[in-house]
């Protein structure tokens, strides 16, 4: 295949990163040429490498399914065999397009035509054994450094000849290729766990949210069982930002046009934004409101309406705020993209020698917030400014020096692994970055620590200095816990939609061994309820075995069993979600231990060989 | 004064009011004689009767202030021993502009002539004594009639004549009037405590809510004391809730312009609803999304959205969710009238078999929230239809009937001593409105609890009954805590911003008798604060006894005095707020029942006769 960008992507890989691009891009060819045995008269469009393996696009004079790639993968492995050198031919545009032509493939012929209409003037070939195309490269050696074990055909697609729809659809096969078997055995199991485990399928399996489309994309309704989630982790979060001295505040959803002006979002935010709420009463007079896209300028003004001294410093306000951001609609999925999200926000008002201690708490309440969800797979990229970059970033080098200098000790100090990203600051100050790794090892940011010497200024932020002046504030954004949403996302596919019981909708379901013992449960239930336990019975017409296999299906933390003799005895049998010890235990004691559990908010692991 | 609007009103009320309405008119008359005594040559607009007193504007040849009332009230008083007889006289339009005219009133000319204008054949004057004034009556039989010692003239403010600011600013004179000594002073001493107590007043002295011009009126911002009310207050929803059988849901502030058709809002409640937020893309496509005015729309979608059994019903969907709904700018009014509200709403879906059940559970909860308050006046009006108005009502009259009985059994059942209210039903079912008594006597609705057997037809929701067939549920809207802003005006001025323990926005403030004591202070603070109790140490530089004060005057329920000998002792000297004793007991006795107060949300009352 020939793209030029493709190959200008290639060369700010890694080393090992291009190998792998090799084997992949020279699969693709491999794959090609077996499908032109397979059926003979196929015309090929294009076959790049691409994340986790390779495709390749043919026309097809008889179709191909799924049940056709082992046939296919073994010809290819018989090709790997026969160690074809990949041999590189270069010639003009011409003498390309006059080679494509004698290929009689068409979709090349086309493709070289563009080449030369671009003013390319050398194009390249790639020759392995019977199997010519026209391509930048670049490739392995011979197709037997392409390790025959480490990849598999995936699957078959449709898809338009370059993507656009009014062209012809092409079959698409997908290939998976790493460097060994392990790998490629990994990226499967990986897969599957994270297509069991996607939040989407989890949010309905479980009840979790349901978007409906006559609220709007990207609006999810949250269902009762989604609601405790919400609810248990702006407890957190309010438990914990008590702990660091925070204080809740709560702003509304919308302000008059003139705040976004002060803020400047209207000038430089404002295709994010919602359209404005735009009214004109009889006598002409207009009141103009949007949809707040952050929560910081209302803050600000929180900070703003009474006289602030040094010894109000450092005020910490924390709000779990609702804010809308207009999304294009295309780019809307399931709780990763939304247009209406609610932030674990809060803004720390300083003076600028608390900025470092207030950061280094910051980045400490992170890590205790982290520690309990454990999460590990997680990066922190700290962002600085470009000295050169007059535009991007505000104009004060003394200032970004020395802000950027906090904010690195405040990491190290706190103990946290991070990597520096040059330029990539926000126009107002530094900022740290944490990315979150899904299953499939793809990066999302879910939260950012910002330091802010702009807002101040801009808002006319002041506080009485210990010599009766005015002075300004520094200002630190940070959000631990991001928006709900996205947090959600990630925290259902993280348990498995498997809860720790502090978090799990339904904490405790009470079985019964038959329903002349339904009374004495729902006792139970009842005291457990006192407690504000989330616990219910299963009085559904089913069998025991019936109901013990769908508390396990809709991931129940604990399940409470009870018999004659359990209740005789005053005891309940204790299972838990994928564990195999159960214990028989006094209901109080029982009753203790949970409470327990739950203020700890400790998290009982299924037992790693458990049945699913 | 001839205001017929205002004797048509007269006629509508009850004797004792008849009586009250006429002393009050007649004391108009007696304060414009008596005026006419003090600043000869005045000229007389109108003076009316009105709520607690009357009043009379005058335009005066020399200004009358406040210094000048006691003179006049006390040749009022003069006035009244003289026993003067009201005699009506009626006369033609005609003849009472000549008589105007010869008494040299030209407000009182132009009122006649407008009379006559209007075509009103018989117009009447009062003389009593010297004085004479055109008016419509009715009067008290002579000035003796009026208590003497139930009057008080009050204050003076400037009034444009007919309301018109094109007009002449004229001087009013108001004044108080009831039929008791006893009850004058009692108004006024009720005046004062809603004055000291206003929401508005108490809200800025203890930096509860804040409203900011580039936000909007109506849409105020809760400082971090207003937070805490708001989150104590939707946990104590929460907890209650969470034993009366509610689920809690969460949804979008916004929605599609179609579900604001399908719910009738578009279509009736338009001016209610802040204006559309519409986008149109590069390619015309549009999106229109409103703020929502209600949530019910959204519970509805959430029912809707999973298939439903007779075996999930009752379900209760709770959310403390915040609308907006476009109030008039004008009529926006500190927490009472407000843009956006965030309401402790919820909507049971249920069978018509289970709604009387599920009514009077809403009942009792309503009572146990209100007796937890120690909310005692409070009206509850029961609303029902009217069989003649088939515009007004739905129109299934048997429905009618039986949702009405049900209701009416539902509240007698649950304990509710209730009014009825025919004609005054909601379209969709009969209701039940709860209305608040402020300290001056005036009503506000501040919750319904609403039947409706409409929502359920209107948004296709149904569930599978017994039998295996589609049945409709019935809803029951219900929202016992109003929303935060109304109920926490109402609660301010309630409680006189000193609230109890659990409420409070810094619940224990301690204070140590010397700066050498703050190290221990801020000890016992951390452990009081571990256990989320708000707690803070006064450590700024004032005296001991400014910092007693101080306390006194943020209304903090606890001061925990701490001295040497306390520290040694391992003691606190618990003051509490306007309670004349205090007791030194051991830290740890002390933290034990702090924190059961505060569970129990026990109210320990100030001592009746204690100092402000």
């Amino acid at each position: 295949m020939q793209d030029q960008e493709i190959a200008r992507e290639a060369e700010s890989l890694s080393e090992e990163q291009k190998r792998l691009y090799r084997i992949r891009h020279s699969l693709a060819h491999v794959l090609a040429q077996a499908v032109l045995e397979y059926r003979p008269g196929a015309k090929l469009g294009f076959g790049p490498p691409v994340e986790h393996g390779f495709y390749y696009d043919f026309d097809l004079p008889e179709p191909i399914g799924e049940e056709d790639l082992p046939k296919i993968q073994k010809r290819m492995k018989k090709i790997l065999r026969t160690r074809e050198e990949f041999v590189r031919q270069e010639m003009g545009a011409e003498e390309a397009i006059r080679r494509t032509e004698e290929m009689g493939q068409p979709f090349k012929i086309e493709a070289a035509g563009d080449l030369r209409d671009k003013g390319v003037d050398v194009i390249s070939f790639y020759t392995s054994g019977p199997f010519v195309d026209m391509c930048e490269g670049p490739h392995v050696a011979n197709t037997g450094e392409i390790p025959a074990d480490a990849f598999r055909l995936d699957s078959v697609a449709g898809a338009y000849w370059r993507g656009d729809e009014k062209n012809k659809m092409l079959t698409r096969i997908y290939g998976l290729a790493f460097f060994t078997k392990e790998e490629l055995e990994g990226f499967i199991e990986r897969r599957r766990l994270a297509m069991e485990r996607d939040h989407r399928k989890l949010g309905r399996e479980l009840d979790i949210f349901h978007i409906d489309e006559s609220v709007g994309k990207g609006l999810p309704l949250w269902l009762p069982n989604g609601t405790v989630l919400r609810d248990e982790i702006e407890k957190l979060a309010m438990e914990y930002e008590f702990r660091y001295g925070y204080e809740r505040v709560s702003s509304p959803h919308i302000a008059k046009e003139e705040l976004y002006v002060l803020s400047g979002h209207l000038q430089h935010y404002k295709e994010s934004m919602f359209p404005p709420m735009d009214y004109e009463d009889e006598e002409g007079k207009r009141e103009v409101f949007y949809m707040k896209p952050m929560n910081c300028p209302h803050h600000h003004l929180i900070f703003r309406c009474r006289p602030r001294s040094y010894r109000d410093l450092p005020l910490r306000f924390a709000e779990y705020g609702t804010v809308y951001r207009f999304e294009k609609s295309g780019e809307l999925a399931g709780l990763l993209r939304v247009r209406g999200m609610t932030m674990n926000d809060a803004h720390i008002y300083c003076t600028y020698d608390q900025a470092k201690e207030e950061s280094i708490q910051v980045m400490k309440l992170y890590k205790e917030l982290y520690d309990l969800f454990e999460l590990e797979d997680y990066t922190v990229r700290f962002s600085t400014h470009d000295p050169a970059n007059r535009e991007k970033f505000h104009d004060n080098e003394p200032l970004w020096e020395a802000s950027e200098k906090l904010l690195r000790e405040a990491l190290i100090e706190a103990g946290i692994v991070f990597e520096e990203g040059f330029g990539e600051a926000a126009f107002y100050g530094p900022k740290v970055d944490v990315q979150f790794k899904n299953l499939l090892g793809r990066e999302e940011t879910v939260s950012t620590v910002q330091l802010d010497y702009v807002a101040a200024e801009k808002f006319d932020l002041s506080y009485t200095d210990e010599h009766g002046a005015d002075a300004r504030p520094a200002v630190i954004h940070r959000a631990p816990l991001s928006v709900h949403e996205r947090m959600l996302s990630f925290l259902i596919e993280h348990y498995g939609g498997a809860f720790p019981t502090w978090l799990a909708p339904i904490q405790v379901r009470l079985v019964t061994v038959n329903d002349d013992l339904l009374d004495y449960a729902n006792r139970l239930k009842d005291r457990l309820r006192a407690d504000f336990v989330r616990a219910e019975v299963d009085d559904l017409p089913h069998s025991f075995g019936k109901k013990i296999r769908n508390a396990s299906t809709h991931k129940i933390p604990i399940v409470l069993v009870i018999g004659k003799r359990e209740m005789e005895e005053g005891q309940v049998t204790v299972r838990r979600y994928r564990r195999k010890e159960q214990e028989t235990v006094s209901f109080d004691a029982f009753r203790e231990a949970l409470l327990e559990e739950i203020r700890g908010r400790v998290h009982v692991k299924p037992d790693e060989d458990a049945p699913a």
